[in-house]
């Protein structure tokens, strides 16, 4: 979009929104899903009708001017915060949070909630979830995760010269559209494209877009960015495509989704047995870069542990450290036993105590991230939910698929892709969460599986 | 878009035009249109209550039974399209085109009409004209566009090689948006994109996207395709940015559209004075294709003529007589005067008569415009249309911005998009086409500016 397109799509997106505000909270169509409720309905339509009335009842508490209200910080508080990061200056941004957090504690006390006040945002992005139940998982994780990243940190490496070496785009992009297809992700219903800042959007199972950013200096960048949107898209692809227009069709939750790109990304894109495959397909597109770079090396080169302050650069072993960081700091903000004002103090102790590091400024500290300007409370913890969820659904994948691994060093990803299409793909919105979890691998979610993955990897790659 | 993409946007635009014609045609909405029409109001105003109201009264007098079952016979017909122009089997389309023309008819008596009833039909996309005025203006066209084209013709000269020489897509895409920011388009409001049919599609006037297409053996389609769609462009981004969503901020009509774009394509960059500017600047981005090529021979290339039976294909000469075969064609469908059996006869009775070709089969014949299988009739004649309003707007011009040709062979733009502004863009919707043609030029439409640039041109170029 051309910078000026923002203003007429904000126009556009702005009455779509209205018109579907009036719609869902018509009265009509509250007496309908009141009628449709008392009913016996079939498992689909219950489905449908119970989501709808889900969405219903929170647009219903919320008066319509607390909505233009919070939209309009939003956008302002959003405005402050590029302002703020770019000169580091906290104070410029700490108004506009305030003001975002007192207009979010008053759609909270609209909509009611059971236990933590927290419980009604992450409602919003992870449905049926609460606080109280994922909290002690969390906080064990924080605890596991904190040993294991210190044993990591003290073994002194530089950084690969593999990851800052020059490989040109094209190469990168013709690479990255030969994995994107042997995944299984359908071009002929879907796109990859260039932008800023890398996204899956859908507008139907049969339409999704999925972008990337592309580096010179920077092949993983463009290379595990693909991966990670391309899980994103197949779950897209693979919702119940007869359900199309229902909330049926629709993803579980933002945790659920991320679990999608994470185990492609991660646990298949960043497994030996995936690059034991496309290394030397890789050294095809970059012969003179990968001259006499051996799969081993490239191994360790792309799971690199390094205490980094930004989330968003942070491996697989560090970055749930960054999430529960936000977690915590966000929930102590909702419950009002954290001031604004202290945010960045407690920012810096807190890295300091799992990272073991001060970030320089605030820019690539308390105000690196876009979430809290744009009202993204109760987003975060989606992010290692995801992750969560990912390792649990990749242990039980391969208990139950023979040879999986074996499968995937010889490029073969359709049995996992099937398996992820009947297990949570095609099931749509049926089950929530922790319900879907638990049916499918047949244990209550844990940190077990996480857990087991990240030491049995890092312990061999770093020698522990 | 993705292939499968299509099916649910057609969905999402089919919802958005239903309720879109829901709205229009509310009673609430028309007895405030009645209303507003008995007020006094301010010029704009009054302006958009015409243009709303005009609209309101088409829509209300069509059921919305007769608006889908077209709608339905459009795509088929579509279709049916597609496949018979792949066997260059007219049969195979002619029930589909019949339908299409019942339907048509059966709209025209539903909205009524006075005089002819192509009038209907012309009416949608040139408002306020009607053929009756026209029709002598394009009769006189082709019988002086007749003995120019034969006498064109009879001097033989073999297609300029330059034509079809190689040139890499990379330097045409340069060279392209080189002129595409001089020429004044504002790539902070628009944006340059490829696709398969080139277009222009404004969402806004600060968001007005162009596309193109690249050949690597015919860089002249890209070239004076850009050209065209800026022309289009400028237009949209022209338009009253203070009025945007209301009629006011909208086209005038088709055939003021296509005059902006044919007179930036034609009159501007097929002019000599345009390539004295440009054709060194052309040559650093090809200096081994062009070497040597010197400016006249390069003007008389661009401008070649030749008889061809694909109108999409032809030259600024021969390109109106492809029109008025259309025009007439479509016209005597409509009134009754002609079959659709008897029309590949006919067709190519008149190809013969007015270019001495004959197409050798329907495919590049009869069946080669998408514009009656998407049910487009009266669309035609807004091309030629287009060309008459652009000369006589570059003869006044001409006349009033003291040496223009001058500024042009400087690369000086700004002078003639001001005055393009000024009268055209600016003033919106306010005047219809006539009405505007007449008050910036001075005059009623006529044939002189058309035919005087034409001859003084060619009779130049080709020593007549």
């Amino acid at each position: 979009m051309p910078p000026c397109g923002a203003e007429p799509r904000a126009r556009s997106v702005g009455l779509l929104a209205g018109l579907y505000h009036e719609k869902l909270t018509s009265k009509p169509f509250v007496n309908l899903v009141d009628e449709l409720t008392a009913m016996n309905l079939d498992d689909d339509a219950t489905v449908n009708v119970r989501e709808i009335k889900r969405e219903q009842d929170r647009a219903l508490k919320i008066p319509q001017k607390i909505v233009v209200e919070l939209s309009e910080a939003q956008s302002l508080s959003h405005e402050a915060w590029v302002e703020a990061r770019k000169t580091s200056d906290f104070g410029r941004f700490s108004p506009w949070l305030k003001n975002i957090l007192e207009l979010k504690n008053k759609v909270a006390d609209l909509i009611g909630y059971e236990g933590s006040k927290y419980n009604v945002f992450l409602e919003e992005f992870e449905p049926n979830t609460r606080v109280e139940d994922i909290q002690p998982i969390l906080s064990e994780l924080r605890e596991r995760l904190k040993p294991l990243v210190e044993n990591i940190l003290t073994i002194e490496t530089p950084k690969p010269e593999l990851l800052t070496a020059a490989f040109p785009v094209t190469g990168q992009e013709a690479f990255g559209r030969e994995v994107l297809a042997d995944l299984g992700f359908n071009s002929e219903a879907g796109r990859l494209d260039v932008s800023v800042h890398p996204f899956c959007s859908s507008l139907a199972p049969t339409d999704v877009r999925l972008t990337t950013r592309y580096s010179a200096n920077q092949m993983s960048e463009s290379l595990f960015g693909i991966i990670h949107e391309c899980g994103h898209g197949l779950y897209e692809q693979g919702l119940p495509a007869d359900a199309v227009g229902t909330p049926l069709c629709q993803a579980v939750s933002l945790g659920i989704h991320e679990s999608q790109s994470r185990l492609w990304e991660n646990m298949i894109g960043r497994s030996r047995e995936f690059w034991e495959y496309y290394l030397p397909k890789l050294k095809n597109y970059f012969p003179e870069q990968l001259r006499g770079v051996e799969l081993e090396y490239f191994y360790s080169a792309i799971n690199h542990v390094e205490a980094s302050p930004i989330r968003v650069e942070a491996d697989e072993v560090t970055y749930n450290l960054h999430i529960l960081l936000r977690f915590e700091l966000e929930q102590r903000l909702v419950e009002g036993s954290l001031d604004v004002d202290q945010l960045p103090e407690y920012w810096n102790e807190t890295m300091e105590d799992y990272l073991g590091i001060h970030p320089g400024n605030h820019a690539i500290g308390v105000l690196q991230d876009i979430h809290w300007s744009s009202g993204l409370i109760g987003y975060f913890p989606t992010y290692t939910l995801g992750n969560l969820y990912a390792a649990q659904l990749f242990n039980c994948a391969r208990e139950t698929i023979p040879g999986l691994m074996g499968k995937i060093r010889n490029g073969e990803f359709g049995i996992l892709l099937t398996w992820l299409r009947e297990n949570i793909h095609g099931r749509g919105r049926r089950l929530c969460a922790t319900e879907l979890i638990e049916e499918v691998t047949g244990s209550p979610l844990s940190t077990d599986s996480l857990m087991g993955y990240l030491e049995e990897k890092y312990n061999h790659l770093y020698s522990l």
